[in-house]
């Protein structure tokens, strides 16, 4: 008889629970990981209100920390017990995507190797971490060991949002010197400002109004936090970069609103770096946009992924460079998940990230 | 007294007329050109109909072939008598625009160095080609000897067209193997297409009605022509791409459609490079963006310039990479040019480009 | 009992011997290809002569086209039958140095991921494609279906020599108008200038004495070729740039001699891509330097593999970019091969590359 | 009467003294600065050696911090009295070069506008900074106003060691999450290690056996440094980096020996970033290349200057990213810099920058 486990289900809008789910099997080229802590994100928020479908009974989550329960016949170069993470972008490596340099947008062995988010797997077309057990398919490329002296919660962002946010600096292509507005500083916005501080940007305008956030932007890099309830924020902007606008403006919210403010404060050949999760229709207003003719740059980034990607991540914890523990601002246990939910989802107690643990 | 020369000036909306002007004293960094052949361009037409302000009087036009006439006093390196092109974006090259490499946006001495479109002088912000002379800023930055053997219609268009057609290919990142669509065949779209080819797109989908640019879309370069008055281009691209989407979308008319197009084509992780002049706010659908996860970037360009960029440019004609020349649909002279203009403006005859000359 | 095959053996320096085989079996992740066609390579030659070693008994080649003749139980995507052809370079796909872009210094499972050359694997460390057949190990990442209508000889350089050719003008960061010089003119050094060609080069100059391989390089898209037998290299190439030097300079002989011809001639600021093999300690001359000061670039590059690579080189092909078939010079069945070697090893009878058939 | 100041001339190889000389005439596009401070570079002792060889009575000197005391009548945007810096390397900002993006090594308005190493003039083919008064040319592009707030020892590396040590982090493409090896922690070497930690480096391992360098390194940004004298560097990076290697290695010393360690702890795929002036011809050893199939990279770059570098570089130490005043170890004023050269040239005191104030 097959064993068991608790898993966090999608059910249908508003309603994600705590259930039994068969542990699965372990294919050729997957690993079963025993999950020790794994998060919630705001994505998943949109999965639980029905903004984002996925197949009712899917497990949610795609921050998975864990231990290696048992690996596929085929995977080498790992061992059992073995502490790792993966991404919550699961690349397979063979894809044309991949293998161009897209693996977010990877296929797998479908049509062209390319498929848009393709590369999200987990909680979204196959079972998610929120869940005893988590298999992950194509191990070889995602697996990703925890080095020695890192603890669970020193490395509970890298799977998605340090990597997200970090491809807001990233894809930006900030340089040394640059003054970068980042609009948002939710845990995905945070962890752009850390971002972009790491690459050199040397002028970090945060924008944001929740109190124990505008804190958290100047730990982890902000030199200034505009407070958008105190403040008009293209405004303040300008006036701090006296009319000259900034090099790069990162979205981090998923509005109109953001979105417009960041090319309205966009100096002549800036770039808006977006994260945000859009649920409806763009608008480029043609005033901040010069009719198509400032030589402006809109480039948006999916979470990258893969174990390469994670090494790098978790070596910028381990040596200090930054320090996203303090993000995690509540602990529960797996079995408490759906009241992790509920506060998560209306961030409440000023809530940033939550760790759980099963 | 002051000498007089014939010159387009810009009167009213719907009024460009052929007047008498002062022949302009020549700064210690300037040179004076006697024009020997210029054109009308695209966006000559949206000032002629009042869309694009500028002020009464200026002589309107930014792509000079000429020879030196007048050297100012502090300009090294030329003579007078030699043939010279310059760009229709005139860097200064001392601003911190120009020191960034970001030469369109070009401020000059003013605020910060940066100021959008601020490259762009010629027919904008003081007196254009259109005339018998013309009197070119910072000299030493613009002026691009025109090497033996090219006529001056040969090199007609590397100021303007040729220029901001090949930046559309270069902007958009084009990879060796690369399928690029580009939408719209007039002159722009036409260096385009010739510019993606350039730089190793493998697969050249063009898009565009009218017989005569279908044509010249093939001997510049395209691999298939898509008619938009027979099928969808959408659809068809889709099609002829078996469900992949190009690598890159090149966006030629500076309409909401086809900026809408190019993003509905567009595969995962993609570029939409727009060279149109927009007149109004653009909507991006959220269904061609992915939710803003799709790896999409939009890049703008304004026609760089400079003599180098006219040096290298001129190096492509002189090699036959490309001949730009049979876009020359239509000769008149400079007395006759009000008549050019309303030939050009309603696209009669199948014009493409006209040359001018004095 | 195993199934037997003919394939050219390594046996010792000055030996390759076609010789009887076992047909292997195929691995969960492997492809085994019938051969249609292959070739031979200068590095081939290498390992005749013993400068490069390889393992005693091991089949040689690295070029493969054919069919699939089974796929491996866990290989989606593909069928039995199907025409195919994988890279000289075979990348894992999962390994640390492919999903950190570097898929040639691939270590698979191994230390790191990384290991030098790692990726090249055919007729390296594992059989190769001069043989009847031939497995492809993950072949999900290798496997690049042949579009109809190609012939095989068509195909037969994508695999090396077109792949490595390119990557000299990719590598070197070829920009529209740039002058380029390639050194040495046989087949990786004829694909380069195709390549430089394709990515927009506006003056290629060639270096290469043998009349033929002139004549060809004049066909694939060099604007002049320097004898260098008739006049010194540097100097003719210094005065063809009227003293200004070339932007980029391409290696592709492997000797002294010529590496340091490139930095001879090349601007400050130019950038060096050398694809030669080299046997000895190569010298940097302080001369064409600058002390370090000019800001040089020297790159090296390793023929890209993989089967997005052989998509994009396929389709260069298919769209007529560039046509490498008159390089194949002579033709000989597998059962000839060890006369092929000698032929092309003493570079006899005009000898560019030679298609082999089983 | 022409009005005379001090300046510290070279007259032959081992002596640079400090003599009356006549303060220049103001040309149109020139700034006259009045120095408040300086210092001695690493390459000022090369001119004293007679190494590098400059033309007999040139002030030596190209690191000014100062006060404009007269503008040039075309100089726009700057008031006399002001605080300025000028970076060591002076673009024209109208030169082929630095149209072309290649500031450092521009010709003005000579040949081409290329010149090895033709953007550095101060000190070199110009009268330099050590010196009462300073003639700066190309004003507009060169001068940077000093933020309020900021000394003059606080941005007085900004002209040379600062913008070429970052060059040496910037032109290494360094990514998050990378390993750097830096070679010498000399003040270029301190420097460069500062700037691999600001583009993101999350292991640098510096290079370096004198006991304040190895305090500064850490101090700058270093993770560990190994000191050559206790052990062999390239068995311990290797050590450090488990067999894998670095990323990035940067040379800053100009010997051999650094230069052939920096290629010996490579990773394959990985670049060598040389800032070094070397005075003989370098040897890369073929065990350290992989026979040129390692997919390496050698970069070379000499410091970016022009106001817009300045701009930058002093946006970094106002916004306290970086400080690097604790590297002046000394401070005299311009009637001792004779005996400032004789403490410097021969490292004693474990001097590292000295500020020359007149």
């Amino acid at each position: 008889m097959a064993e068991m486990m608790r898993a966090a289900l999608f059910v249908e809008p508003g309603r994600i629970v705590l259930d039994d789910k068969v542990i699965p099997d372990v294919g050729p080229g997957d690993a079963l990981l025993r999950i020790t802590t794994t998060t919630i994100c705001g994505t998943d928020v949109h999965i639980l209100k029905g903004e984002y479908p996925v197949a009712q009974g899917l497990t949610v989550g795609h921050e998975p920390v864990g231990v290696i329960e048992k690996l596929g016949r085929n995977v080498e170069g790992y061992r059992e017990g073995q502490r790792v993470i993966a991404g919550a972008i699961c690349p397979s490596g063979y894809s044309n995507a991949c293998l161009d340099g897209l693996c977010a947008q990877d296929g797998q062995s479908g049509a062209h190797g390319l498929k848009p988010l393709g590369g999200w797997r987990f909680g979204n077309t196959i079972d998610g971490s929120q869940a005893e057990y988590l298999l992950v398919p194509d191990a070889m490329a995602n697996l990703a060991p925890v080095p020695d002296g890192l603890s669970d919660e020193e490395v509970l962002m890298c799977p998605d949002i340090m990597s997200t946010g970090f491809a807001g600096a990233e894809s930006g292509n900030i340089k040394i010197g640059d003054t970068v507005a980042v609009f948002a500083q939710g845990p995905i916005g945070l962890c752009a400002t850390a971002g972009a501080k790491l690459r050199g940007a040397t002028t970090i305008i945060a924008v944001e109004a929740v109190p124990e956030r505008i804190e958290m932007a100047k730990q982890v890099g902000a030199d200034v936090v505009v407070d958008f309830n105190k403040t008009d924020p293209v405004e303040e902007i300008l006036r701090l970069t006296k009319g000259r606008g900034v090099d790069v403006a990162i979205e981090a919210l998923g509005l109109q609103s953001t979105f417009q403010q960041c090319l309205q404060v966009l100096k002549p050949g800036g770039t808006l770096s977006s994260l945000g999760v859009y649920s409806e229709d763009l608008t480029i207003p043609l005033s901040g946009f010069h009719a198509g003719l400032g030589d402006h740059k809109i480039v948006t980034s999916l979470c990258p992924g893969g174990k390469e990607r994670m090494r790098r991540l978790m070596n910028a914890i381990a040596s200090g460079r930054v320090d996203l523990k303090p993000m995690i601002t509540h602990r529960y246990s797996l079995d408490q998940i759906e009241e992790a939910y509920l506060l998560f989802a209306n961030q409440q107690d000023g809530v940033l990230k939550i760790a759980i643990t099963p």
